[in-house]
C-alpha cells in the first residue's frame, strides 16, 4: 500500500468518466456505498482519539487482504496530512465527503488505482465502502461492492442487529447501509421546464435528488444524483432494482425530450449549445457554475453530433478539471475565487483550442 | 435622377462607415443637417396636400442643379411608394427619420450615390439637408453642407427672419437650423461606469446624447450620438467648434480609460471581448440589442489588436447589416421578431466564419 501524493491522482484516467460505458450518453456514473461499523466499538463521534486510531488500523489491515485494495499500488491518504487543495481534489473526485476533513485522528481513505473502489475510514461511520463506475451499471456495481463487503466481513466483526440489520451512526442508514446513486445529465428536461415535475414525482417515490457535488450544492451543469432514501426493510436487490427502473424511466424521458426539441425547437437547442461552446472557447473569467452549465451544453451538442472534433471523454474530464481544487493543483498554488475563475477560463479555452 | 429601388443601396459601400477616416477608432460618423423652409409656404403639418406636392417638386428641381445631387445616378425615394422593409432600410441607413413615413403626399428623399449627401423633403420641415461622413470631421462636413445650402439657396427662397434666422417648424431648430452630431463608440466609459457622469456633464453643457438610431432608442452597442441642442443665438462656426472641443474631450477620456483598463483590469476586458466574439460566432438566435452590444465588444477587441483576422470595415458593415430592415431585405421577405433574431444569428455566424 502506497502512502501517496494526491498529485498522482491527476495523471490517472478517472474510470467513472469512461464514455464507452452503458447508457453513458445520459448516465455519467453509478455509485454504491455501504456504511459499516465494528461491533464493540463506539461510533466515531463518540469514540476517543485512541479508539479511532485503533479502528483505523484494524480496518486498514483488513482492507489489505481484499482483492480490490490488496494491490501494491493502492493509495492511502490520511486526513491530517492533507492540505486544503488536496482535500478539495479528493472531494471533487468523489473519494471523500466534506464531513470527512476534521481534526479527529484516524481518518483515512484507501483508493484502488483506477479510483473505482475506495474506503473512507472514520467519517460518520467507521467504514464507508464505495464503488464508482461509469454509465448506468447498478447490478455490476452492486456485485463488486458485495464482494468487497464479504471479503472485509471475513476479517472484521460488523455491528449487525438481527432485527434492524447493519447498525449505523445515523438512523437513515440503518438496515442495508446502502446508498446507490446514479449521476444523470438532463439538459433537455431542464430546458423544457419538465425537471420540476420530475423532481416532485421522485420525492413521492422516496427517491433523493442532489446536485453534482453533494447535498449542499445546486443543480449546476444539469447534473443530478438520483439515489435511494430507504435503507431499512428492503433487501439490497430490491433497492437496486427499483432504482434502476426509475433511472431508466428518467433516461427515456430525457431522450424523448431531446428528440422532440430537435424537431420542434431545433434553433433554441442549437443556440444553447452554440453559446455554451462560445463561452468556453473565448471567455477570460468563468465561475464554477457557469463552467458546469456550459460544459452541459457542450456535452449535449456532442451527444447530438453537432461538434465532431470534441469528444465526450474530454468533456467528462473537463467536468472534474474545472473544479477549484483541480485548478489550484494544476497551477501549483492556492488561488482566490477570482483567480480560480480566470484559470478556469484559461483551462477551458486551451482544451477547446487544442481540439479545433 | 434615378427613381430607385432601395435594394440597390445594399450593394453600395456606406461612406459613413469608412474605417480610415480621422479618429474613426472611436468616432464612427459625423452628421450635420440643416432645417429649411420656403418663404410664402405653410409648414408641412399645416399645408394642403397640393401645397406639399408643389413644394416637393420645387425642391426636387432645385436639387438637380446642385453639385452633389445633380449627377445622373442620384437616387430618389418617395415615401408613399416604399413598403415597410424599404422604410426600415432608409431609417437604418440614417437617410430618413421615423416621422417621415406618414400618408402625407410629397414626401421624398434624394440621395447621392455614396449616401454622404441627402435631402428629406416634407418631414417636419419642408427641407432637411444632411451630410454624413465617417470619423470625426465636423469642419469638413460643415463646409460641404454649407456649399449645398448655398447652391439650394440660389434656387429657393428660404424662410428667413433678420432677428431669428432661419424659420423652422419646431422652435428648437429656429436660427441656424443646424444640428451637428457625432456617433461615438464608448465601451470603456460604459464598462467602468463613467458614462453616467459624462452624460450629466454633457447635459449641463446643453449637449444632447441619443442612442444609435434616434431619440427613442436605447444605448445599445455602447454607441452614443452627441449633438448640439442650441440653434439660436450662436453662429454655425461657434456651434461646430464648441461641439468639436467637447467630442475631443470624450474621445480622450475613452482612450485613457481603455489604456487604464488594459493595465489594471486586462482580464475583465478580454472577457467582455471574447464573450462578444463567442456569441456572434456561435449563437443561433440574437436580438438586435444583444447583437449591437456584441459587435461593440468585437470592435473594441479589433481596436485593441486582439482579433487580427476581423477588420473594422466588416464590423462597421455588420452594425447596419444586423438591423431588422436590412435582414428582411437580405432574406427577401417580411419576418417576425423571432425570425429576425434567427436570421441575425445566421448573418453574424456566417460573417465571422468567413473571416476565420
Amino acid at each position: 500500500m502506497i502512502y501517496d501524493n494526491v498529485e498522482n491522482l491527476l495523471n490517472r484516467p478517472v474510470t467513472f468518466l469512461d464514455e464507452s460505458a452503458p447508457d453513458s450518453q445520459i448516465a455519467i456514473s453509478t455509485r454504491i456505498r455501504l456504511a459499516r461499523n465494528l461491533a464493540d466499538h463506539l461510533f466515531p463521534s463518540l469514540a476517543t482519539d485512541d479508539e479511532c486510531t485503533a479502528v483505523c488500523d484494524t480496518i486498514t489491515a483488513a482492507a489489505k487482504k481484499t482483492t480490490a485494495l490488496s494491490k501494491r499500488n493502492a493509495m492511502c491518504f490520511t486526513s491530517s496530512e492533507l492540505d486544503d487543495i488536496d482535500r478539495s481534489i479528493l472531494l471533487e473526485r468523489r473519494l471523500a465527503s466534506p464531513e470527512f476533513f476534521t481534526a479527529v485522528p484516524g481518518r483515512r481513505i484507501l483508493v484502488c488505482p483506477q479510483e473505482a473502489c475506495s474506503l473512507m475510514i472514520n467519517e460518520e461511520d467507521q467504514l464507508r465502502l464505495q464503488i464508482l463506475r461509469p454509465g448506468l451499471q447498478l447490478r455490476k456495481t452492486w456485485q463488486e461492492i458485495n464482494l468487497l463487503d464479504d471479503q472485509l466481513g471475513k476479517e472484521l466483526d460488523f455491528a449487525f442487529d438481527d432485527q434492524f440489520g447493519f447498525l449505523t451512526s445515523c438512523p437513515t442508514n440503518v438496515g442495508t447501509g446502502l446508498r446507490a446513486s446514479v449521476m444523470l445529465h438532463l439538459p433537455a428536461l431542464v430546458l423544457t421546464g419538465q425537471m420540476e415535475a420530475t423532481l416532485k414525482g421522485l420525492a413521492k417515490l422516496r427517491i433523493e435528488v442532489r446536485g453534482v457535488y453533494g447535498e449542499l450544492s445546486d443543480k449546476s451543469g444539469n447534473l443530478f444524483q438520483i439515489s435511494n432514501q430507504v435503507t431499512l426493510g428492503e433487501s439490497e436487490s430490491r433497492i437496486i432494482d427499483s432504482l434502476e427502473t426509475i433511472i431508466r424511466q428518467i433516461i427515456d424521458s430525457e431522450l424523448r425530450t431531446r428528440k422532440k426539441l430537435l424537431q420542434s425547437d431545433h434553433n433554441a437547442l442549437l443556440d444553447q449549445i452554440g453559446r455554451a461552446y462560445g463561452r468556453l472557447r473565448y471567455c477570460y473569467t468563468l465561475t464554477e457554475k457557469e463552467a458546469l452549465d456550459s460544459l452541459s451544453g457542450l456535452r449535449l451538442g456532442v451527444d447530438l453530433g453537432l461538434f465532431k472534433d470534441v469528444n465526450i471523454a474530454m468533456i467528462n474530464e473537463m467536468f472534474t478539471g474545472i473544479m477549484n481544487g483541480h485548478l489550484q493543483k494544476r497551477y501549483g498554488k492556492k488561488l482566490t475565487t477570482a483567480e480560480c475563475d480566470i484559470f478556469r477560463a484559461v483551462f477551458c479555452r486551451e482544451k477547446l483550442r487544442r481540439s479545433e
